[in-house]
């Protein structure tokens, strides 16, 4: 599993003032703890104004990265943001995001291509996102058609079939799990990923409902994931999970995750 | 989902010796804390001697089922405690269990189909437990013929598929689903149970394996289960999954039940 630690994200207050302020400190102890707690890329996410958002990325990623031997993930709708931020980092880093908007695809592939960036696509176009499986397996084929024109290869597309909240709609858990299964079919080197906790959001015991959305979704394909790795609940699901679908040769990792103390259970 | 609750079971030292005593008292607390924590049946098991079993199911049966206005579901490997306890109790008992040996189809069969009563049928037969999904499959036809010549209806049935420990086997769970997945095809009736505790016997964290084993049967097509009903974190991993799996509508059942306090997350 691809975890993309998702903490240093420009929503939360005390980010967005870290960012105003250049705490590099507080940024840099946001990445350590998500690198030790195993995540595999460290998402940034500046949320400021189009005219700062550039500036604001380039700072938080090169600061991020600086802290980590991990690869940042740039997380911005802002291709120009993204832009300027994939040329300052160290290591190729992650973009997220894309969808089928034939303008961003057209800003941000290229540049993608040259720096062997795998890149995150989702199942939505530039003013929609698609209520059937089946539609979302077509905006799938019309990025793919992009990347694979700018040479990419499918392996470094990390498609995103978007859950949206089941509270708000109680078709989306099955929904999510059906785009996956058709775009898997079709693409079978494609990677897949999800903004995890949107699946709860706005309902309660939101890490009960994050981690039944994540086993169900790792058994059907799943195998990366943007979520706090300090979740250690999530963690323990995850590594049962993993377990049951006969996945963890000789039981190894979920005892010696037992043994580590890392299974909460309690 | 149907819960056997399974904690009046011979096995376990305490109810023993409330065999033993004739402890109404304990086995009818037993049967009325799993009423109330939503059991569907009450499970009640002697595993006494040959000779005692009959008289001692008997005694279980009748003393759970004066507790609880619940059928219980007479679990015995010994016909003759099966056929005598059938006739006693008050309400259609389940039978727990018949498999694919001729002998004991033919001891039973009949009067489940008099009695009305459903009946588990394991996916194995005199010999031995079928170690791919196609034979188990083939192990419930032969099943399937002899209930349906009984003139027992298939939605009476519940088959289940047998889930090992994944400690000495990690195919245990995909097995298990996969057999699930080939009777449910051919049977759609019929209701599929587990005695799920099985799957992480001898493993740590056990009840963090159980969850995740039945979040994912739940989501392949498992109806019931033969489980601990007093188990809160097990039915919370069970709502939220029937949440994702996007069968609860308004997302009623969930919020009512963080309401009544019976999400544990912490």
């Amino acid at each position: 599993m691809i975890i993309i630690g998702e903490k240093i994200n420009g929503t939360l207050k005390r980010v967005t003032s870290a960012i105003a302020q250049r705490d590099a400190a507080f940024i840099q102890e946001l990445a350590r703890r998500q690198a030790d707690a195993g995540a595999d890329f460290i998402d940034v996410h500046a949320g400021t104004p189009p005219e700062t958002e550039p500036d604001d990325l380039v700072w938080l990623a090169t600061t991020a990265e600086r802290a980590v031997s991990l690869p940042v993930c740039l997380d911005s709708a802002n291709p120009e943001a993204l832009l300027a931020a994939m040329k300052s980092v160290r290591t190729a880093p992650m973009i997220n995001s894309v969808n089928a908007d034939p303008h961003r695809l057209k800003a941000i592939l290229p540049a993608a291509a040259k720096r062997g960036s795998p890149v995150i696509a989702m199942a939505m176009d530039e003013t929609s996102i698609p209520s059937t499986g089946a539609e979302r397996a077509a905006v799938a084929e019309r990025i793919m058609e992009a990347t694979r024109t700018a040479g990419i290869p499918d392996d470094r597309i990390y498609f995103d079939p978007l859950v949206m909240t089941i509270g708000s709609d109680i078709r989306s858990g099955p929904l999510f799990l059906e785009t996956m299964r058709l775009v898997r079919e079709r693409y079978p080197q494609v990677h897949f990923t999800a903004g995890l906790s949107n699946c709860s959001f706005g309902l309660p015991a939101r890490s009960l409902i994050n981690r039944a959305f994540l086993t169900l979704a790792v058994a059907a394909g799943l195998d990366s994931a943007i979520c706090d790795p300090l979740d250690r609940k999530l963690r323990a699901a995850l590594t049962a999970a993993e377990l049951v679908l006969g996945r963890d040769r000789y039981c190894l990792n979920f005892t010696q995750a037992f043994r580590a103390g890392k299974l909460m259970t309690t």
